[in-house]
């Protein structure tokens, strides 16, 4: 009976217009900044639909709302979240995928008369892209209790507003508890986008998530002495340049032979005093590097670091390194991954397990309860972009995951179904 | 007899401190740019003691100066030149040094009584440096007729004064004819500080130097695809950056393995989108490679370009270059770094050989005539900076070598000298 269930791709691409015109951007894409007018307007038009579809909407102190649907039985809901907030020059589907595919969820089962044992709940966090206000994935981080609900209020944005402020302002700032202690929940399922181009490239319709990178950004500033390049030995060089040449070619030789899911980028250089014919006496440049292994991500770290002093000890360089970002990895329950996994098998999609390289709040909520992901393509791997963009196919295939992987959580209640109602 | 004679070392100095308060800076160091009102301040200062000496002044079209002393025989003079233009923040040395000590060698050669067969020529060519004005050594290459006077009179400043009107304006456009035919040279000698560290660091006193190294600059820019530094596994990345690293990390193997003279340098390069977490899909980056030896400096650009292609192809990159400068290597005749070292060892001066790692008046002069040059020590190696320093000593050593250099070329008349007089 519910092994047939089927969502309304045509309803889920329809909201997704619907809700990416709120910020709308001329030529396309979207700006809704975490706590603007713009997101108000995206928060009421979700806030609408989901007391259309019968929700109880609890909105708590960071913002956050949840519209819970109840179930047979009261106890902690299986919740499906993402955000609504976007970067500055975002796309329609970057969270707000994950948000109104849960809407889609909702709907597909009042349709089709499917009651649950457990309640079932559609969140979307506050601020979880941290284009405006920092720590991104705040609203996670409070609605998990590990990021302090006075200490998120009290942030200011790029722009200088304090969020409780904003958050006011806006009428979001809610009356419901915050913490793991106060929202049970029993699992945690998350659709997005990839905003990689691994599954688009191999043309796999969907991703199993296995977990997040664990991330580890260093900024390395190297001092070396200006000199003539013509009349400069190349043994009495100081080349604050070298250094930097190097660990870009380093760290590359390091992913290739970590393999697995080691990435390692250079993306950020800069030399001074950044002349043809003079040697470099600064060199200051970040390396970003991420693995799903912690250990193995802890030995790129060490081996960088190791390889660094060894050059500037040759060279005759001052190194100083500061650390802008460092999280572990975040690996999702077995099982989550092998639900998604097989339900999308069982449903006729091509299906490959993958790793995120982007934070979510999947990964915020894996600290409270088994929370698993769902990837669709992101064509050319294009993301934070105006140009994002998943097919409406993916999407659909992607939301009909969803809701087996999440029908299988929440629990049909036997003989209920079409023919119940 | 003349084998005695020796500078007046604090006479040089005198007329160097005097000349480096023309156009002297606040805190120290110099500024006149070619064709300035301090350059025409200079100029006059200079040309006041040649006329004082007894010289005979000719000042030509480009308003290269060249005062000359008459031998026992008519014929092509014996020629010690340089420039008195400086660089925005310049030293006392660069250039000023072999003009003034041209001077010293006549006056000591006055003092002494020391008649010579041919003719002794002291030249300032005009912008020498190019920083106001390109080409530079655009006075020797007039003079030497490879840049016709047309050219270089139509030529405009980095301040848009055409260069006719600003040499007309100091009052330095002679009629003294220009091109090699019209101005015979038998030899010509220059005295320059060394504007790199290899004397200064090993400590010896002077630089017989063998010729001028050949300069290859070359820009490249390189182009891939920006993507998610997260999300973009290694086998799907084209990064602009790495081609930039690999080349750093190349050209300074290069370097050590052809050994010799070749220098290689990444003095300047740019990332975009210059951010920690996005491959760059763009790098631009200079690399300079210079060699005294013309094959060897064209086989490390094979070498160079062979190996960005490589890199490229295996990256997936676009990569486009330009030119940037291109000269051959000037090689001393043999004879004139013989002599000047085994004038240095005669006068009890500890000497080598060593290349020119930038460009001198003399490579040019060397199209036409013998050349060679003295090279004495820069602190430090610091050169085109208010803090250039020579002490007295090694000044003063160089002007001897220079006067005993220019002694063997002009030939003392037999039985002349201060007990002639």
């Amino acid at each position: 009976m519910s092994d047939e269930l089927r969502v309304d791709g045509r309803r889920l691409d329809a909201r997704l217009e619907r809700l990416g015109q709120v910020g709308g951007l001329e030529g396309g894409g979207v700006c809704r900044l975490a706590l603007t007018d713009a997101d108000r307007d995206g928060r009421d038009l979700v806030v609408g639909w989901m007391r259309e579809l019968g929700l109880e909407v609890r909105i708590d102190g960071i913002g956050n709302v949840v519209g819970v649907r109840a179930g047979s039985e009261a106890g902690p809901p299986v919740m499906i979240g993402s955000h609504i907030d976007t970067v500055r020059t975002g796309g329609l589907y970057d969270g707000n995928l994950g948000v109104l595919a849960g809407l889609e969820v909702v709907e597909t089962l009042i349709d089709a008369g499917v009651e649950t044992r457990r309640p079932l709940a559609v969140a979307f966090f506050t601020n979880e892209e941290g284009a405006r206000f920092a720590p991104d994935m705040m609203g996670s981080l409070v609605f998990q209790g590990d990021l302090p609900l006075d200490e998120a209020l009290a942030t200011r944005g790029i722009d200088g507003a304090p969020l409780g402020d904003e958050l006011q302002r806006i009428g979001y700032a809610g009356a419901a508890p915050v913490g793991a202690a106060a929202n049970p929940v029993h699992a945690y399922m998350e659709l997005h986008v990839e905003q990689g181009p691994v599954l688009d490239i191999e043309g796999v319709t969907i991703g199993a998530v296995e977990g997040v990178q664990g991330i580890s950004w260093t900024e390395f500033t190297a001092t070396g002495v200006s000199n003539h390049a013509g009349t400069t030995p190349t043994r009495l060089r100081h080349d604050a340049g070298l250094l930097a040449g190097r660990v870009i070619a380093f760290v590359r030789e390091l992913a290739v032979e970590f393999g697995g899911d080691q990435v390692a980028t250079v993306g950020s250089l800069e030399l001074k005093p950044n002349l043809v014919n003079v040697i470099p006496n600064q060199a200051r440049f970040t390396v970003d590097l991420r693995n799903t292994d912690a250990e193995r991500l802890r030995e790129a770290e060490r081996r960088l670091f190791a390889f660094v002093d060894e050059i500037a000890a040759a060279e005759g360089l001052q190194v100083s390194h500061r650390a802008l970002a460092r999280f572990e990895p975040v690996v999702f329950q077995a099982e989550m991954v092998d639900r998604v996994e097989r339900v999308a098998r069982t449903l006729g999609h091509s299906v490959r397990r993958l790793p995120s390289g982007a934070g979510h709040d999947a990964q915020i909520m894996a600290r409270m309860c088994p929370a698993g992901m769902v990837f669709v393509p992101s064509a050319g791997g294009i993301s934070h972009n105006v140009r994002e963009y998943t097919c409406s196919e993916d999407i659909e295939a992607g939301a009909n995951v969803l809701l087996h992987t999440v029908l299988e959580l929440v629990e049909p209640v036997a003989g209920a179904g079409r023919e119940g109602i």
